[in-house]
């Protein structure tokens, strides 16, 4: 059993700010922030909050004034320095809206470092509102105490994304026709899971995919799995053999 | 490239029946199945249709005869034999609505074997409605071609369950407080993966857990998961290196 600090409690409230954070800093915030932790927390001065600004790490701040509409916090120390996840990118042809909110979530939450939209011959959806997409990674990132947040990268034509690929980051895509097992091909470092959309890759796709240097087919079991849930299993399947499960 | 067979068509409606299927038999649908084949399928005498009942597999039916209300179909041949999915059982303690219908939706389409919803001190949900939870299990089932339905158990008391719990069936717990990395104690063969609840287990409970023969504290890694993505991600996790993704 880890001995679990006794200050600040584990029910602390936690929030990403999105300015690099130091040592006696007093910041004051406004809006949904604001809200949340005077009025759903009901905070009161003297109350710790647990900050991260994805540059500088985790902070414990504690609240120094609290209003309805704003509260100021008061940096009191450092608590973790900014972490390193896996050097996992996941590349995902987006997905109707309820879905893709929740494969970021998810993706957020195992550890994902860069999430990369594709656009593919078949993708349904074209317009992308990264802003929703990101505020998703933020909350996530907020309640499964991760320091950094995921890099989301603009929609990319997946052609374009083949045509300049790192060759050594592994590409690992679902393949429909079968490849091999992802515990099997999946190694520590640099790596990317590839995943189609819901209709799958054309032919001209997987073929150039085949083609880029790299590129690796992986199974992900004898189920058809949706796009969404293909692309979480994959993650959790290369962190439990190749990430930081271990 | 595994050659897919020119008939039925992939685009074919895949439809659970709970009734055993047989060569020749001719069965008549309303409700909700005939108005997803007749009405939003469009389907016409002559179009094909996958049944499968849980009991005997997959058969290919043909629309006989199909009105607004009620479509009769003629079964033309067996597909498949029914499935053995891997002998992985889920207990979760019941979460919130929108969250539990996904994780059984998630886990059907990994391939879980059987559902045992668990009652811990921590539990808020205390009423269960399973035949929601059943619906969902069945849909996932129908989209990602599983011709075996997993078992969906009632809720049960978590002491009772380990009291009686079998010692040839390693319990892998989620063990917030460290335990064993996933890939290294996942083995063929029967298993059970234990989540707690959204408040984690009580000391009490953690203990008992650990005294019980079989079980074996895993970690998911150092990321703190909902209790729905720690249940997906060590399905896929057992899957990808126990299960049969191989």
């Amino acid at each position: 059993m880890t001995a679990t600090p006794a200050w600040p409690p584990a029910s602390t409230p936690r929030l990403f700010v999105d300015r690099p954070l130091g040592p006696g800093m007093v910041l004051t915030l406004d809006g949904a922030p604001a809200n949340y932790l005077a009025n759903v927390m009901r905070l009161k001065p003297g109350d710790p909050v647990r900050l991260f600004d994805d540059r500088t790490g985790e902070w414990l701040a504690e609240v120094a004034m609290a209003t309805r509409r704003a509260i100021t916090l008061k940096l009191a120390g450092a608590l973790r320095p900014r972490e390193e996840v896996p050097d996992l990118w996941l590349l995902f042809a987006p997905i109707k809206k309820g879905r893709i909110d929740w494969l970021v979530e998810k993706a957020t939450e195992l550890g994902i470092a860069r999430l990369q939209p594709v656009v593919t011959q078949r993708t349904i959806v074209d317009r992308l509102n990264l802003d929703r997409l990101r505020a998703h990674a933020i909350e996530a990132a907020e309640q499964c105490d991760r320091t950094a947040l995921p890099v989301l990268n603009e929609p990319a034509k997946l052609g374009m994304l083949l045509r300049g690929w790192p060759a050594e980051r592994p590409l690992l895509f679902a393949d429909e026709a079968g490849g091999l097992p992802l515990a099997d091909v999946a190694r520590p470092g640099a790596a990317a899971i590839l995943i189609g959309p819901e209709g799958g890759f054309t032919d001209e796709e997987r073929a150039q995919i085949r083609r880029t240097p790299g590129a690796i087919g992986i199974s992900l079991g004898p189920r058809i799995l949706r796009a969404e849930t293909a692309a979480a299993a994959a993650i959790a399947g290369w962190m439990a053999t190749a990430g930081d499960w271990r």
